[in-house]
């Protein structure tokens, strides 16, 4: 009887404290649903600054936007992190194609951190090959100074289109270091996209030590359906021409930091966070300007919600997530110096889509008291807890203190088309969807903050 | 031991058959990702057919555009069924508001199906209401010869977009009956929008039999903004011209009408449908063009992949959803004529987006018994079988003939920032999400053609 007394005591107390989480997950949802500034901070984000690649001057006017951003959510705290960025520096870049009688210019980028051709034509014979296997194996006369083009597509038959980049991304990273190993000249590669249209995109590569450090410059998916065609049927010539390259000094940036300090145990921290900086293209509006937007408006409502979190909330737009990672890194390090303890850390950058589920990086058995929760989430059609993802930004924390890391799942299907493109600006976010990404964060913020993680 | 032998068979069968189901909803998916037709079809039907309100030209051209498209599926037998529908003709139409120093012309659509001006002014002062209960407590003479403006919010404050539109269309279906009783002149109201933008939408309105008809119009929410604030200044005055009005004959048109033959039982029926006619405005890209082409994908990805269907399998694309759902009762009344055996109607008529369920209008035991079949769904991101949702244009058919129905159920986000407005267009569309729509579709119409629905 006492057992029994005792089990009915717990029954009630649990969906006592049930009830109450699922009144409070109504109040931030009402709360950013109705009166949230994260649409508008988005497009001043976008517009006033516009995109902001790591060590430019745009991504200083960022810094200072993030910082008054953060001040206006009502942040007990804001403060900046000093982080020194790499610099690269596109400048002028051109691809003509003679695919017939002439050549003629096509849309083109050049690949974050490649070296270009110290902005002097670069002209040779085109190599189409699918993949690495199939360039590997052609005899080395035939790729020898020639400028390759690889012709990856990327794969729709993915559902979850992040597998797809997963599965295409090596053709960006790695192309000029496979390419380089057997005497070729340039590198083009189909964009990692599952657009229709010819925008193409840009994103990050790297040279291994060992090798010469080529060209690489991606074209949209029409200009490599004519590419493709072309070289089928005949000698297609190239002329790379572009500017860019690593400037040689890194430049002092920051991450901008803002907290709601916790009441009970401030010593405990629970980090949520996006990227600041973006591609020197478009607005880096889903790419990460959504994720800033939506970490301070973590912050914005619980404040005006009166809410007195146990732990300290912080909000971080990371510095530097696309081409070197630097932000992430100091955030990482400096915890260490300071020894501070941290609970768990939570990022938004897969765009600013409508909300499905949230990624976990931690034990299993956080996982499994984390899916207990699930059922809260129901009603704002966020379900799935299955996925091992956290985020870039937040990775040097996981890795190096262990921290439970989380990551915001929206839908996949309208990210790559437009990942690190021009066509990446305000327009192409949805006010609601953009929002709830922001009601889906906020709530699992709150949730750890009450409950803890075991 | 006879028993659990019984049963481990009983078990082995059972993951048998789930092997094949997840074996051909793979196959579904891949066929639809990698070769559908549909996008193209939308650009299609948006760029040569556009909007097509019922019993204008381009409806019969939208007739036409079904029935080659139906064709081209590889669709068995395509027929057009005939189908009797008004036709509401809009004409030119025009509101001025002076909220200050003189009129100046707003965006603005009247609403389907109701009667205008003449095509001459009707100038009056404008009284603001929030609701029908304000606008019932004002003293009569406060309204009589008056315009009324309706300004009720759609509410952002459900995630479910649909809801939403559910609470606010009344004041579009119905606010020139309300205020006619009391001697307004004419209406205008705030569009049933979730937009940031000034789109006036269109849609359907109807007049009771007792009530003088009184001109209806619908505003975007920025100007419905400003309109507010000028009302909560001082007096405005409203100018409304317009020639819309219900044409007197009804005009022939058509179901279009496509199907895969049953092998085994070619007598029982599973539809599955959207509607062809659309508002005239825009392209009906969203509303219901992508509820057509998915239709039609259903039709040509089962015979790409030689399915043979115990059952037949009809695409119907429906006439008249708009103004008068007088395609589905059409369909409704030939099922009963002909006696003809329905299994399952579905529909598509809530987006192209990224689906994430299907609704179920039937028994408890039906819905208990597809929910079993859930887990194959969630790999595409299908998860929510909770909802009581069909379509319109299959409610005559469940209504009349008790036949099971279902609607696909996509994000609603969007939805109501094109819903029956100008950027209803081919170009808010995504291809992905669009396809994925298809899929579930397809997933769902083989899955209850294999194992029926007891």
């Amino acid at each position: 009887m006492k057992l029994s007394l005792f089990t009915a005591a717990v029954f009630l107390s649990f969906s006592a404290a049930h009830a109450q989480d699922s009144l409070m997950f109504r109040r931030i949802s009402d709360e950013v649903m109705l009166r949230s500034t994260c649409y508008n901070n988005l497009r001043v984000l976008c517009k006033t600054v516009g995109h902001r690649l790591s060590g430019t001057p745009a991504a200083a006017k960022a810094v200072q936007w993030g910082e008054k951003a953060m001040k206006e959510a009502g942040a007990d705290n804001v403060w900046l992190q000093p982080v020194d960025v790499p610099y690269w520096y596109r400048g002028k870049e051109s691809l003509e194609l003679n695919m017939g009688k002439e050549f003629k210019s096509v849309p083109v980028l050049s690949l974050g951190n490649s070296q270009g051709t110290n902005g002097k034509p670069l002209e040779a014979p085109v190599v189409m090959v699918y993949n690495f296997d199939e360039y590997r194996a052609l005899p080395e006369k035939e790729v020898k100074g020639k400028i390759v083009f690889f012709n990856y597509r990327f794969r729709q038959d993915f559902i979850n289109s992040f597998e797809g980049y997963g599965d295409a991304v090596m053709y960006r990273w790695n192309s000029p270091n496979v390419a380089a190993r057997r005497g070729a000249a340039g590198v083009i590669i189909r964009s990692m996209s599952t657009g229709q249209d010819d925008y193409p995109h840009t994103g990050s590569m790297h040279y291994d030590d060992s090798v010469v450090k080529l060209p690489e410059m991606a074209i949209g998916n029409q200009t490599a359906d004519a590419l493709e065609q072309a070289c089928l049927k005949g000698t297609v010539r190239a002329r790379m021409t572009s500017e860019c390259h690593m400037m040689p000094q890194m430049v002092r940036s920051y991450n901008v930091i803002g907290e709601i300090k916790g009441t009970e145990k401030p010593e405990r921290i629970i980090t949520v966070g996006g990227h600041l900086d973006s591609w020197d293209v478009g607005e880096g509006a889903h790419d990460d300007g959504a994720g800033c937007v939506q970490s301070i408006e973590v912050i914005r409502t619980l404040k005006a919600l009166g809410y007195k979190p146990r732990y300290t909330i912080r909000a971080v737009l990371f510095m530097n997530e696309e081409n070197g990672n630097k932000g992430g890194h100091a955030y990482a390090d400096s915890a260490i110096a300071r020894r501070e303890q941290h609970v768990l850390a939570m990022e938004s950058d897969a765009g600013g889509f409508s909300p499905r589920g949230i990624g976990l990086e931690m034990t299993e058995e956080q996982k499994q008291y984390i899916r207990t929760f699930a059922p809260l989430f129901m009603p704002y059609n966020v379900y799935d807890f299955s996925k091992e993802e956290g985020g870039v930004d937040i990775s040097p924390i996981h890795n190096k203190l262990k921290v439970p890391a989380a990551g915001l799942l929206p839908d996949s299907q309208r990210y790559f088309d437009y990942h690190h493109t021009a066509a990446d600006n305000f327009e192409a976010v949805n006010h609601r969807e953009l929002k709830l990404g922001a009601v889906t964060m906020a709530q699992f913020i709150y949730l750890i903050c009450e409950h803890g993680l075991k």
